[in-house]
């Protein structure tokens, strides 16, 4: 039996990949930080974590990428990706028009994916934050009559409740979520892969560019380079870096070592297949 | 008479940065959003905006690098920048003892800067995320007998209102903000500057690393790469440079025009005196 951590609660888009991804039998555990993920997977309370990690219009995931920096000495590998598009739909209690709406609530993401929307809609309307689109439908719930409490989130959450209904949001842009699938050991090889690397440079000129030098030689592609505070000192940094090849390839382990030489500190988060 | 638009409300860390800056003298109007103040400077409603632009913890702020991205051709310039160390307090109502505390309030990034803090002082109230620290403190001004409120910001905001105490939340690592003053036309050059460029790149393999060779072969040091999503398609980036050095030297010339011929998009945001 194969269990699941995600960050949760239910019905979310990390749950939707988790299930996307590890089907109907396996068991789901939400939890409720991208650190309670990683923990129940490093105490082996569960074999899989799954936790966002970039959105092809908001970016990075912070609170995932610095998991990783905080966390330099963690056992956790990355096994595997997954991408999901993302659709929202305003939710509202049945027998309530748009033209009643007067508070939005939902997770930051949400809320600044739909701005534009929201804009030309619901000009006037209140926006709220709140911990996960999950959280916003529960505030819909509680609404009374004279408040115009609605909420941005997947259809799913609507569905699961006969109270409530969806109005899609159209796209303006291309909207996914790109998933990582955290466990112990590393992942199966695929057809095609990815390696994900974490390191810091020496501060001098053209450190940088010396570091992607083996790249370029072994014709290497980086698909990702992002750089996040050190956290020690103000204005250093860490580089994540993602680059097409499995670790095992003779020209990335080649490339790897190069980079190696240029860094003061290098860790593999792990090579795993490309998910789509 | 200047005129100086920032990200507001009043007392808050980017209010603090101006006035440091701009001295008593200026006349100071707060915007809602970075959106508002970006605005304000291009319809010359303001002379200067002061916007933050990134934390030593917390990264980049995207709202600010993201309003560079979707109006390429704003006629604004970024024409300085200014340091200012980031201190936060726990502000309560005076009577209010810790132990009553059951919710904190205050912006996202302050409530991350201080998890650790939380965890080990309060480690089971809520966290309760608001659109500015200033907001955090209108809540707090709000709170009832039995709620045990509190709010996350700088100890100005508790001295601003008689109802109110502070009590210092101690560093842990180097915490400050970097923020942007933006204007029409270029700015004066200092004795140490600093240029901002926004550039796409050609997808293929050794794209980034050939785009760094200028900067390596004039010997000029990047302080600062960022990435952020395209939004055009997914998994397409845009960067952000910091390099060191005027436009106007001519090895700085030399790099940008090199750089420019490897770019699909390229823009000088701004050449500016380096800021402490």
């Amino acid at each position: 039996m194969t269990t699941i951590a995600y960050l949760g609660p239910e019905h979310t888009n990390t749950h939707v990949a988790a299930r996307k991804r590890f089907g109907p039998r396996a068991t789901y555990v939400h939890a409720p930080t991208v650190e309670d993920v990683f923990r129940l997977v490093e105490r082996e309370d569960a074999n899989y974590g799954v936790v966002p990690i970039e959105n092809s219009l908001e970016g990075a995931v912070t609170h995932t990428l610095d998991r990783f920096i905080d966390f330099k000495q963690s056992p956790i590998a990355i096994q595997g990706e997954i991408e999901q598009p993302i659709h929202h739909a305003l939710i509202l209690r049945r027998g309530s028009a748009l033209s009643q709406v007067r508070v939005v609530y939902s997770h930051p993401q949400a809320l600044a994916q739909c701005r534009r929307w929201l804009g030309h809609i619901l000009p006037h309307v209140t926006r709220r934050e709140t911990d996960s689109t999950a959280d916003a439908v529960s505030y819909v719930l509680r609404d009374k009559p004279d408040e115009g409490r609605a909420a941005i989130g997947r259809i799913e959450l609507a569905e699961a409740h006969a109270a409530l209904k969806a109005i899609s949001i159209p796209e303006q842009r291309e909207n996914k979520t790109r998933f990582l699938i955290l466990g112990l050991g590393s992942s199966r090889r695929g057809r095609q892969n990815k390696t994900s690397v974490l390191f810091s440079l020496k501060d001098r000129p053209g450190a940088l560019h010396d570091a992607l030098v083996p790249f370029k030689r072994n014709r290497i592609n980086l698909t990702k380079i992002e750089s996040r505070p050190s956290k020690r000192q103000a204005w250093e940094y860490l580089f994540f870096i993602d680059l097409e090849g499995h670790v095992e390839e003779p020209r990335v382990k080649r490339a790897l070592k190069g980079l190696e030489t240029s860094t003061t500190l290098f860790k593999v988060l792990g090579s795993y297949p490309i998910g789509r």
